[in-house]
C-alpha cells in the first residue's frame, strides 16, 4: 500500500491531527546507528527524550543499546517501571523532592547520574545515604555549547575529588555534549581532565559523547566509551537540516486535513503550535508538507497551521489529508499521549508515549 | 504567607519545573471580564483552550458565563462529559472520524460549531442527520486575521443558505475573531452579511467575537451577542504586551530551579521548551522571571531555560527557585496534566489540565 493511501487511513480511523510513525523507518534508523556505534567500539546509550516510550527503547536494547539515557528523573521512573534498568540521567539533580524520589528510584535500577556543581553532588550523596547504596556520578562537561557543564578543566577534576570524596557517590567519568565544530577543543579537555582525575587515583570508566548531529564524528574523541544519539530514531527537519539525515528517513510524519482554503494562496491545517510546536530553530516554516513540497507552513495558531500556496502548481483542497514532516520531532512527540504505527503501508497499532510530560 | 515562600512550598512538595497557578488572581480575572461583558449587555462564553479544565469553566460559569467555546471536538467531548453542555465550538470539522464523533456527542450536548466552508457544511449535514437531530451552525467569517472563515460578505451569505437548505442543520449566525486594528471593517462585513441573511429570512440569532486582546472593544460591534475571550483567565506576557493585562493579572507561573551557573553570567533553568514552549510571538526571551526581572531566558533547549545574568545585580544561585511568567499561557497549559493551585500564599490541590492533547 503507498504511503499516500496509509495516511489517508490513519486520518479515517484516528482522525485529525495524529502523529504517525513509520516502523520500518525506525528499525532501519535504530539499526543504521547501532552499526555505527558498533563500528566505533562505542556503547550506544539511546537518549529517550526523543521517543518517550518503553517500547521503543526495547527496539533499541534489541539491536544492541547497553541502556538508555534520561534527561529527567521522571522518564527514568516510567522506564525503570518498563523494566529498562540500566540508565544514565544526564542533569542536574537537586531539591528535595528530587533527593527522595532518586532515593526511592536506587534500588530498583542500576542508575549514573551526571553533575556539574557542588549542590548536585550534595543532593546525590544525600539520596545515596539514604539508599543505603553507592551511586556513580559523572561530570558533565562543556566544551563549547554554553549549557550545562563545568567551563574548565580544573573544576571538571575538583568536582570530580568531591564525587570521590562524597558519602554514598562514585566518580565514574565525563559527560560530553560537544558542539560538532569543537571535537578538537573537547578533546584536549578530556585529555587534560583524564590525567587530572587519574592523578587523584580515579579512572574514568564512562566518557559519554551526545547528539545525532555527532553521529558524523563517532569514534572521534579518543577517550570515549559510549555515545547517547536521541533525535536519530525518528529525526525531523532539524536532523536533516544538519545532514544527519535524509527525508527517508524521518520516521514520524504529523497527519493533518486542510480545513480552509480562504483564497487559492491560502489554506488551513487543523495541526498548530499544539501540534507542531512553535519550535523554528533557524528553519524557514513549521514543518515539511510531503504531499506538497512548495507548500509553506508560515505561521502557527494554536489550532491552526497556516498554508501559504502561492508556490503549488496543484494546491490540496478542503478535506485533503497531508502529513508533515516537524521541525522538531523531540518536542512534537512531548505533546502526543500516543502515536500511531504503521509498517509495510498498514496501520499495526499504536505506541503509547508512556513518558510524556515527564518534565521533572 | 508571601508569594516567595508559595514557590518554594511547591517546588518543595511537587518538584520543578512545575506551573503554579494563583486561584485569587484568577477569580478577579474571571469576575473583571464577566462584569465587562455585562456592561456591554454581551453574553461571555469563555474559550476553553487556555485552561483546558472543567473545573475551571466551573468557576467562570458560578461567574456568569453562558457557556464555553471550544476549538476542537476531543475538548468538547471531556468538557461535556464534565457536564459544561452548552458548548461551541468555534472549527471547521469534517473527515469520517469527527463526523461519527459529532454525531455521538450531539445527543449529551447541547452544540453549535462553526463553517467557513461546504465540505464541513456537509459533513456537519451528515453528522446532525445520523443523530436525528438539528445542530445550529454559524458561518466564520474573516475580517483581517487571514486564517480561517470566510472573506466575502458575499460568501457568508452564501454558506448560511447552504446551511439553512441543509438536511439537519440551522443557520444560527455568524463566527468573528476581528483584529484589534479592524473594528470598523468588521462591523461593515457584519451590517451587510446580516443584511444579506435576513433578506433569505434567516436570523443571525448568534454573533460570537473573540480574544482576550479584545476585551478593550467589548461593545463597539453592534450587534454582537457574545464574546470569546481565553486567555484572560490566565493570561502571560502576550497579553501584558497587547496591553490587555498587567503582572499582577498573571495567575500561572512555571516554577523551576537554577540547576547550573557555569559563569557569573550565566544560568541553567530545569525549564526549557518542554516546559514554557519555544513560542516566542514577538516578544524578547522565553519568560519573565519574577523574582529577577533583569534575568533574561534568551534560548531553550528541550530541558534547560538559557538564562544571561548579566544585567542582574543579585543573580540567583544555583538551587535557587524561581517563577517564571510564561509568554503564550495556552501551549503551557497543554504541556502540563495538571496545575498546582495556591489561594492566599499556601497550596489548595491540584487542577487537573482534562483535555490536555485533544487536539482532534
Amino acid at each position: 500500500m503507498s504511503a499516500a493511501a496509509v495516511t489517508k487511513d490513519v486520518a479515517r480511523e484516528f482522525g485529525t491531527p495524529v502523529a504517525m510513525v513509520d516502523l520500518d523507518v525506525v528499525d532501519r534508523n535504530i539499526r543504521r546507528v547501532q552499526a555505527a556505534c558498533d563500528a566505533a567500539g562505542l556503547a550506544n546509550r539511546p537518549h529517550i527524550k526523543t521517543h518517550k516510550s518503553p517500547m521503543v527503547a526495547a527496539m533499541q536494547r534489541e539491536a544492541g543499546a547497553s541502556g538508555i539515557t534520561c534527561q529527567k528523573l521522571g522518564e527514568a521512573e516510567v522506564f525503570a517501571a518498563a523494566g529498562h534498568l540500566d540508565i544514565l540521567i544526564s542533569y542536574n539533580l537537586m531539591g528535595r523532592d528530587k533527593i527522595d524520589r532518586l532515593a526511592a528510584l536506587m534500588p530498583k535500577a542500576r542508575l549514573t547520574v551526571a553533575a556539574d556543581n557542588p549542590v548536585t553532588v550534595a543532593a546525590l550523596s544525600e539520596a545515596a545515604e539514604k539508599a543505603g547504596r553507592t551511586l556513580p556520578v559523572v561530570v558533565e562537561c562543556d566544551t563549547g555549547r554554553k549549557r550545562a557543564g563545568v567551563e574548565s578543566v580544573g573544576e571538571a577534576v575538583g568536582l570530580a575529588a568531591g564525587i570521590a570524596a562524597s558519602p554514598g557517590l562514585a566518580f565514574a567519568g565525563f559527560l560530553l555534549y560537544p558542539p560538532e565544530t569543537a571535537m578538537a577543543e573537547t578533546q584536549a579537555f578530556l585529555d587534560k581532565a583524564s590525567l587530572g582525575v587519574r592523578e587523584l587515583g580515579l579512572e574514568p570508566a564512562i566518557v559519554s559523547t551526545g547528539g545525532t548531529p555527532n553521529l558524523a564524528h563517532l569514534g572521534r574523541i579518543k577517550g570515549a566509551t559510549e555515545h547517547r544519539p536521541g533525535t536519530y530514531v525518528y529525526n525531523d527537519r532539524m536532523t536533516m537540516a544538519a545532514g544527519a539525515a535524509t527525508l527517508a528517513d524521518c520516521a514520524l510524519s504529523v497527519v493533518t486535513t486542510v480545513v480552509s482554503r480562504a483564497t487559492s494562496a491560502r489554506g488551513i491545517l487543523d495541526a498548530g503550535s499544539k501540534s507542531l510546536t512553535a519550535d523554528l530553530g533557524t528553519l524557514d516554516g513549521y514543518g515539511f508538507v510531503r504531499e506538497h513540497p512548495n507548500a509553506r507552513i508560515h505561521a502557527l495558531a494554536e489550532e491552526h497551521g497556516f498554508l501559504d500556496l502561492s508556490r503549488c502548481e496543484a494546491p490540496p483542497a478542503i478535506g485533503d489529508v497531508v502529513s508533515v514532516v516537524p521541525n522538531h520531532v523531540c518536542v512534537v512527540v512531548n505533546l502526543m499521549d500516543s502515536l500511531v504505527a504503521v509498517r509495510g503501508g498498514k496501520i499495526v497499532g499504536e505506541i503509547p508515549v508512556a513518558a510524556r510530560g515527564r518534565i521533572r
